[in-house]
């Protein structure tokens, strides 16, 4: 079994209005030194053993469902449980 | 400078109707090893240095703003940048 835990940010030149909502309201909460936010997806799978390589398996799920890679970037980290 | 990084993921005994979906989705791609998914949000912050103790500064904005307490836990991870 594996515990997969991922990342999905807005890439870099890609506007973020929710982040920029989120710092507007840190600065009327008197936050004025929060000079920027940028919020992104956090996602924990766990996922059982199988015949594919779990590396593999992982990227295509990134690539396929969980994140637009036209806008956003990725990256996970795996980690092996044993039961 | 400092660059936070804030995980916010529903508490262990919530239900996560987005996971269940999500999980739903990769069951019908084929990806029928994946037995649990949870969905949270991440965000970066970029703080200037103030007066205020930057661990206490980002605990009061996550209590206040990025993450609802009753339903949700947060952690951060507090990276000083020096330009």
């Amino acid at each position: 079994m594996y515990k997969v835990k991922v990342f999905v940010t807005l890439k870099e030149n890609v506007l973020d209005p929710q982040g920029h909502a989120v710092k507007n309201s840190l600065h009327s909460l008197n936050y004025s030194n929060v000079s920027d936010v940028r919020i992104g997806k956090f996602m924990e799978l766990v996922i059982d053993n199988s015949d594919q390589d779990i590396d593999e398996a992982v990227k295509e799920i990134c690539e396929k469902l969980l994140a637009n890679t036209v806008i956003e970037d990725y990256r996970y980290e795996i980690e092996e449980v044993i039961s």
